[in-house]
């Protein structure tokens, strides 16, 4: 009996108090759960044994930020010039080389940025919520949907762009008329008791916003033809967009976007830029983090491991009686290495997907036209299907707007930059027609040509469910990397559920510190 | 025929593109109409010209600071010795002074307050966000809604708080789930095409996250019993809450506040209080506003008006060429006047809701805890209603919480003060068992008990729906304030469709405005 079953039954024969005991007995009821993977170190236990952390990534920064604390001897060996990894903000004079030897350099001005990895922080992402606090970074609201955003297909409305509180009200104010119907057709006898009914249409009357007849109107809800203002100006409702436009797959596929677990309608982010994240995590770290220092070699010895590194072209060499490999895995691979063969061959069957987002700067016409502040478009563009507002600096003169972000279609990945560019400012155009000729000094980043990344995220795979079962990722090499490899430990979101999240990385550090700590604890 | 009609009507003749053409030739698929109430004043139009604003409410505020602008010379004659009004932002020092008596002193920690009044800005309140723009008021987001709030009702689920997340998606689920069984079973065939009963599976497979064969079985949307975490810690789904339960009236009555359309999930608010706006108002008019005087006598001239005020118990008297009273009408009502017949009537057929708010300092266990950060949780409690959770300062060790804002019930008025806070205590302690004792340095503004408010809105009669069509102010008094009693105009929210907001008050003063300078332009 499945526990859905045993709370109906409980239902059935003992009514719902008894019901919600058992729920609550069962923790269905209960508060959201603790976060998971609290540290088993305790302080002065590493007395001064020497780790070696590959990769300034949020994992490598984790692991060696907390590693410290109990007394290990930390360093962290990092590719780059500086600190987060994917966790990187474009900003005034920041260089985006690629491996094809594209080159950019952004001149946004002063003050501007934009989060080209993660951008937003949940609620529930209480790991990186904790650091932020911890270390002292200030954030402020992302907001993630808007009501007064778009949603555009070009299957429907004639291509015309339709704000989202509009699509949103008229699609339930429709769903509501039309079950309410057959309700008072009879058509649900079977299924629900006459008290039910009854409760049923009274809530389809308030949830659809429906006349009293149970047909739907319309609704403010959906927004005004004309506010209310002084005198006689009454607000005036719309007519409810037809339901057989509504129902356009196309249209509504990002309705639900905002009822996603982990895109909630009000996230957050660092005042300034995501990267504040990782620069508090390597302040604290001094010089603990080594820059400009590519592995060459990840070796085993008999009693740790020696990581062979260039520091400014000259050869190095790190002997460590722990290694936590924080690299992507695709990296790692090419590194001369002593890994066991099972986990050469979980590399061999780990794709990465490759996500790119172009970011323009522009007067904020979105905010001063369309009352958007924040929130996402959504188009059934097959390039650029999302337009993305800023939530930082409200109500300045000018802001980042990002037009386009997704992993790279196909059909997107062979075309030049110019014509990529092109199709960015055209989905801006869609949305905002006449508006798209203020978009200025784009920046195109495509984390498959980002040096040391060579991608965004391992791919999971097609097919997957929101609660990412069944994902070929998970099935296929990802247990590979839960297992330490005599003294080197894998961290990454790749070893989580959480991939493609900050979150994911800090809990596989921290995962990955309490694998050593036992095995310390044992020696 | 309606335009509803028309539109059908098009579209079956001739195809959705047409329908398309007209609904946006009609305005149907239009953005966000203009800002009602351009300004019709001309720069040097005043000429000196006296006007005696009564009152330093928003409307006065305004009224002063474009009237300015244009050459009038203006007084504001205030009572109390800030401006503001109801725009009223308590702190650290605020004395509050009810009219029986009693008093308040608040001593909050440094930088804590709460809004006694106006406590959010929506994003189409386009008249007050330019000023705070102009007038440099630095804002941010106010969280309006959070999906980790709370739904209470003594009758469902025994009484135990739900997520709205929860009680949103598992709603939306069963919603889903009966309509796709209706179209499944045929019982919509004539309501519906074959192609739009296709359509309509589809989309509720996905608007309700149904499974394959379109039963609800609950959803990550709703919230995990688990996490997602590092190794195996997948994402567990909770069990679907029953449907019979999610029906009770009282606890679905607050599920759709958030699409309301003033009040949307996020909005804004001046960073450090409300009251940053009125006193960058008068920080702008500088001396003239005169503070600490009330107004004794409104009389008639034959050129204009005479105010007799009391400034620090001295009789004062202004002779101005116009008048703009911007004061509570039942405060208006009871100074010694010259009113028309029409006036005096109507001020008698005004009544005023008393509103009030609950606030304490404590612990912001609510973030620590439960994952809120800003929104409104709902309760059945017939006296405190909501719980509203700060937007200010979020991350930080303490915060003020708003336990109990509506319209002060009949049972509720009489009680005392202890027993209100112990009632407000209570509504956090069933949300939030265990915590209410962190609770402190209570504050309590009823407004109906403010000199010079004595009231907080002018009540609009019961039945209304949300678009105040058919409320009792706005079919009886409402149209006498409307036009001017010989050089003395009315403004104020109660002269606008805006009742209870800013926007509403900012609106009345620049439509006040305009009839002033339609008379000095006939002049």
């Amino acid at each position: 009996m499945t526990r859905r079953e045993l709370v109906l039954r409980v239902g059935r024969a003992g009514g719902y108090s008894a019901a919600f005991s058992i729920m609550r007995s069962m923790g269905l009821l209960a508060a959201p759960p603790a976060v998971p993977e609290a540290l088993r170190i305790t302080p002065g236990m590493g007395k001064g044994t020497k780790v070696a952390i590959l990769g300034a990534g949020i994992a490598g920064l984790v692991t060696a930020y907390e590693m410290r604390k109990a007394g290990f001897d930390c360093t962290v060996i990092e590719a780059r010039e500086r600190p987060g990894g994917r966790n990187w903000s474009v900003r005034r004079g920041t260089k985006i080389e690629f491996t094809d030897g594209t080159s950019q350099l952004c001149d946004f001005e002063e003050g501007h940025y934009f989060n080209a990895g993660p951008a937003r922080l949940p609620s529930t992402h209480q790991t990186m919520l904790g650091y932020c606090k911890e270390l002292g970074v200030a954030l402020e609201v992302e907001v993630n949907t808007s009501r007064s955003t778009f949603l555009e297909s070009d299957d429907a409305f004639g291509g015309q762009p339709i704000e989202q509180r509009q699509a949103i009200n008229d699609t339930r104010g429709h769903v509501s008329e039309l079950l309410a119907k057959t309700i008072q057709q009879g058509s649900l006898d079977q299924q629900l008791t006459s008290e039910d009914r009854e409760r049923m249409l009274d809530f389809l009357e308030t949830y659809g916003d429906l006349q009293p007849d149970h047909t739907y109107q319309g609704s403010l809800r959906a927004g005004a033809r004309q506010l209310a203002g002084a005198a006689d100006l009454t607000q005036v409702t719309r007519d409810p967009l037809p339901m057989h436009a509504l129902l356009d797959a196309n249209f509504w596929r990002s309705l639900m976007f905002e009822e996603s677990f982990d895109m909630q309608a009000t996230m957050f982010q660092p005042v300034g830029g995501m990267d504040r994240i990782p620069y508090a995590f390597a302040q604290s770290l001094g010089s603990v983090v080594k820059y400009g220092c590519p592995v060459q070699e990840i070796r085993k010895t008999s009693n740790g491991v020696r990581i062979v590194y260039r520091e400014r072209g000259v050869p190095q060499s790190l002997e460590a009686s722990y290694c936590v490999c924080a690299l992507p895995l695709h990296i790692a691979k090419r590194i001369s290495n002593d890994f066991a063969p099972r986990v050469r061959a979980a590399f061999d069957q780990v794709n990465y997907d490759s996500a790119f987002k172009i970011a323009w700067e522009s007067r904020r016409f979105w905010e001063q036209e369309n009352n958007i502040y924040g929130g996402i478009s959504w188009l059934t563009n097959p390039n650029i299907g999302l337009v993305w507002y800023p939530s930082a600096r409200i109500f300045s003169e000018k802001g980042i707007v990002i037009s386009g972000y997704s992993v790279e279609p196909k059909q997107f990945a062979p075309l030049s930059m110019d014509a990529k560019l092109a199709l960015s400012r055209g989905a801006v155009e869609k949305l905002h027609p006449g508006r798209s000729h203020e978009l200025a000094k784009p920046i195109y980043v495509c984390w498959g040509k980002i040096p040391y990344n060579e991608g965004s995220w391992v791919s999971r795979g097609q097919g997957e469910r929101e609660n990412a079962e069944g994902a070929a990722y998970y099935n296929g090499p990802y247990k590979e990397f839960l297992t330490p490899d005599d003294r080197i430990v894998f961290a990454g979101d790749h070893c989580t559920h959480v991939i493609g999240w900050q979150e994911g990385a800090a809990l596989s550090a921290r995962r990955a510190i309490n694998l050593i700590a036992e095995h310390v604890r044992k020696a």
